[in-house]
């Protein structure tokens, strides 16, 4: 796996960012003195998923790519893709169900792919991309069940090592399971004694019933605003890669999320999704002390929260400020 | 003045962030294709203002510093200083006008500091507040005219070398034009052909007015929605600065400003407040072309918009998740 990570982190190079690490730690609030975030909600497409997207894409045949690529999400891996396909110029199609938010259909379709809005709940909405990716010959990319998809999220984790060379704990939200599976191999191969810390929603916990049932476990339900992270079961490979890696998991409520996503907020004016404040909500709430640790960094996985009301509001007053024209004036030279 | 500039850098190292600048460009925005941001939204306080306001209070006198630091400001010099004071254990009292938005003044009394209303308009309150300092025997820090300051500010420009070394344009937004004097001045050290490009909301046009005027003007109304650009007047030391210094100025209309912040929300996953976004508005909106710079810097000098509803909305969602309780289960060792 290992390998696979350094070759999409050469192909990824020319297409994707490397994410900002910031160390300075604020004053007052309960983070760990040392902590560093990694902002990958500063990522192509507001999300690590792009990491996958593009690695998948890129490995698509030429059948492949002119016929493009189909996939189902509620949220960032459809983004994800629809904005590296829209970079590749391959067509893309994402399903969505139809309870997908107004605000993540719009940013999809901004990146020029088909939407399709399809069935009431997740299960439902996959089968049905599985069967039309088959039936139109597409290329189909599930968002964290495949090798290609794994390897691209371990980027993360390289680019970590030379962020924080020092690197000795990471706290990471878990919704399917590939961006820890694949972070944690690329950190575990630098250093086998980097602490890794699963981060997930108390309402969707998928990874946590399927390593106490050892075997993969379908939940009944996933309730939790972090949608992102809300996926009803973990795949098999990313589940095989956590019960080697992972140390510890945490369980945080709703409410501690909302908390931390103020917290991003006030301290470092980083507005991020749910799921992009699940790694901190585990360290404000108290839920995990990282005092021990020399260098932890809690990774912020994504940002594309709505926040259309922010916009309208402003736009309302700046309609009272037309009657000044703009003007572009040349001093010197 | 360059001088000044590097003793504040070393005064300032162990206090502030040393700010992300990222490269890497989206595909299909009008920005210049070789464009790098720097992110002061992610200073501390939330803008470049606790450069200058570190950089003042840690020459205050022993006697000062027992006093405190008294200061008027609509927006984020009063954060800065309250911020900066509550880590250096001064007492600070911020002077808002009566219209000062609710949201900036929790944020300046989560620091500790005390906030006092007074006047509604920016003159009556700086008046006030100098009055004050002057009776209480308290620190005053005006947060553009000072050589403090504006060195302050101005390690911004030393960074910028350091993260572009190739840098050959900087485009700053201008309030009292502090941060474009102290930045440009950096930059022309190192460079004398650096070119400056400064923006201001063309309803608060005062770097203009007084460049056209070839003297300090006063505004006899200054309205935009970009609050923390919008003083009356600049200062002659500014002004000063800026007659060497600045090649070209453009002026952004409100609406332009707002386009910029959907952008550097749908393309960088930030949020900044109308200022931070009125570099950004200068290129979207056409004014200025880059495409003639090999590496062209845009400044985003701060992030403090009032994003409440946003975080409201999600709290109203997690009250209906409550019944998932909080867990940390170690798996190893």
């Amino acid at each position: 796996m290992i390998e696979r990570i350094y070759e999409a982190r050469h192909r990824l190079l020319p297409y994707i960012r490397h994410t900002p690490c910031v160390r300075h730690t604020p004053y007052r609030t309960p983070l760990a003195p040392n902590l560093s975030l990694k902002l990958e909600n500063l990522q192509l497409s507001g999300s690590f998923k792009i990491r996958g997207a593009f690695n998948n894409l890129l490995q698509a045949s030429p059948e492949q790519r002119e016929r493009g690529v189909l996939v189902a999400s509620g949220g960032n891996h459809g983004l994800a893709i629809a904005h590296a396909a829209h970079r590749l110029g391959l067509p893309a199609t994402v399903i969505l169900p139809q309870t997908a938010a107004p605000d993540r259909i719009a940013r999809i379709r901004s990146w020029n792919a088909t939407v399709i809005l399809h069935g009431d709940n997740p299960s439902d909405t996959l089968l049905y991309a599985q069967n039309e990716a088959q039936e139109r010959g597409c290329l189909y990319v599930h968002p964290f069940a495949s090798e290609a998809t794994l390897a691209g999220q371990g980027t993360v984790g390289l680019e970590l090592l030379e962020d924080v060379p020092e690197i000795d704990c990471a706290v990471i939200a878990i919704g399917g399971g590939g961006l820890i599976a694949g972070t944690a191999v690329a950190l575990r191969s630098k250093n086998p004694d980097i602490r890794i810390i699963g981060v997930e929603p108390a309402g969707a916990a998928s990874m946590y019933q399927s390593l106490i049932a050892g075997g993969l476990t379908e939940l009944r339900e996933s309730r939790t605003i972090a949608d992102t992270l809300s996926p009803r079961a973990v795949s098999e490979l990313s589940l095989e890669v956590a019960r080697d890696h992972i140390d510890e998991i945490v369980l945080v409520s709703d409410e501690q999320i909302v908390d931390a996503m103020e917290i991003l907020w006030s301290e470092w004016n980083q507005l991020v999704e749910p799921a992009g404040a699940a790694s901190i909500a585990a360290i404000t709430s108290g839920l995990i002390d990282l005092s021990p640790y020399r260098a932890p960094v809690a990774l912020i996985c994504g940002g594309n929260a709505p926040v259309g009301p922010v916009f309208t509001a402003f736009r309302d007053k700046a309609a009272h400020n037309t009657d000044f024209p703009p003007i572009h004036h040349k001093l010197h030279r």
